[in-house]
């Protein structure tokens, strides 16, 4: 479901995590474990904030890129899918709104 | 050229920034401003970082689908889109591994 | 070693953790365990970051206060004190500048 | 009003953002401006709560630590000092618990 620029990209990560970690960032990344995998979500959720902030465009596709791919490595570490993530967005999208954010776990 | 879903997500996005902030959820958060839109994917990211570490894989789904929409929430602000980050992430694509995180501004 | 301004918080959060729940901001915080806590770190680190970026100095005196109180509340609920943080702080500062940085573990 | 430690440690940050940025953490960082400093502060506030959910007492000392210079790296950065932070957390302790929350902005 998930369109071919992301599918490609999960095919790639899947097939990094394998290679040598000399080699491919994907698998020094993912050999350094699960917590590093996810520091890297909050530092690029980060980079992303002070781009938006800035109104920096370019700055907030180039960080937002980072977010992605940081987030399918994440995905491939945990064994979930792209496709999960888009039907979960896909299950909330029927709901409405204010009444959609109601139907969420209370922060 | 991204997939129906996300399309679809950003149509509605699109609608409802201009509806009553009363009744929509996306209409009450693009008015109070970039700043709030931009803390929602710092948050969602560090809700992310956290099911991550706690290995709790419908918790990674969810926030991180917290996480997405939020960030085409931001898009929409910017007058960015889904399309960009996607033909971003594609450029970088091509080049692999290693080579390809050196070739990305230096943090 | 604190300040009387952080010892006398320390003395009111590790009284209030043992408040009921329906009273006590603390209370209630700490009733909903670690990872709610520590999400609160998160989030008024995002927002410190916000304020700084947008030159807001009010704003970084207020929310920067807001994440020394959620450290405050996570190292109780860590069994930590502040005063271990600043030996920690104390230790590290007898080195100097970038040779400081090379000790800590790398990132 | 600030403890010892924190007064010393805010000296030899102000000191060295004048050294050459060969020589000094502090001056090499804050040549870089604003938004890298607060990046860091976002970046170990990622790390704090890493190291709380994974339950790392010594791993939150050493973060919080970096989160605490870094933060006062910002703060110097701002012509601001720890002892407004300590006034702002002081003129809050008066009220208390979930009145205290009540009483800041909403989120």
């Amino acid at each position: 479901m998930a369109d071919p620029i992301i599918q490609r990209l999960e095919a790639i990560i899947a097939e990094r995590r394998s290679a040598s970690s000399d080699s491919s960032y994907v698998a020094k990344l993912s050999a350094r474990g699960r917590a590093r995998i996810a520091q890297k979500i909050g530092e690029e959720g980060v980079e992303t904030v002070i781009a938006a902030i800035k109104d920096d465009g370019p700055g907030v596709i180039s960080e937002s890129a980072d977010l992605i791919f940081h987030l399918l490595v994440l995905l491939a570490d945990m064994g979930l899918t792209w496709d999960q993530l888009l039907a979960e967005l896909d299950a909330r999208e029927g709901t409405s709104g204010i009444a959609e954010k109601a139907s969420r776990p209370k922060e």
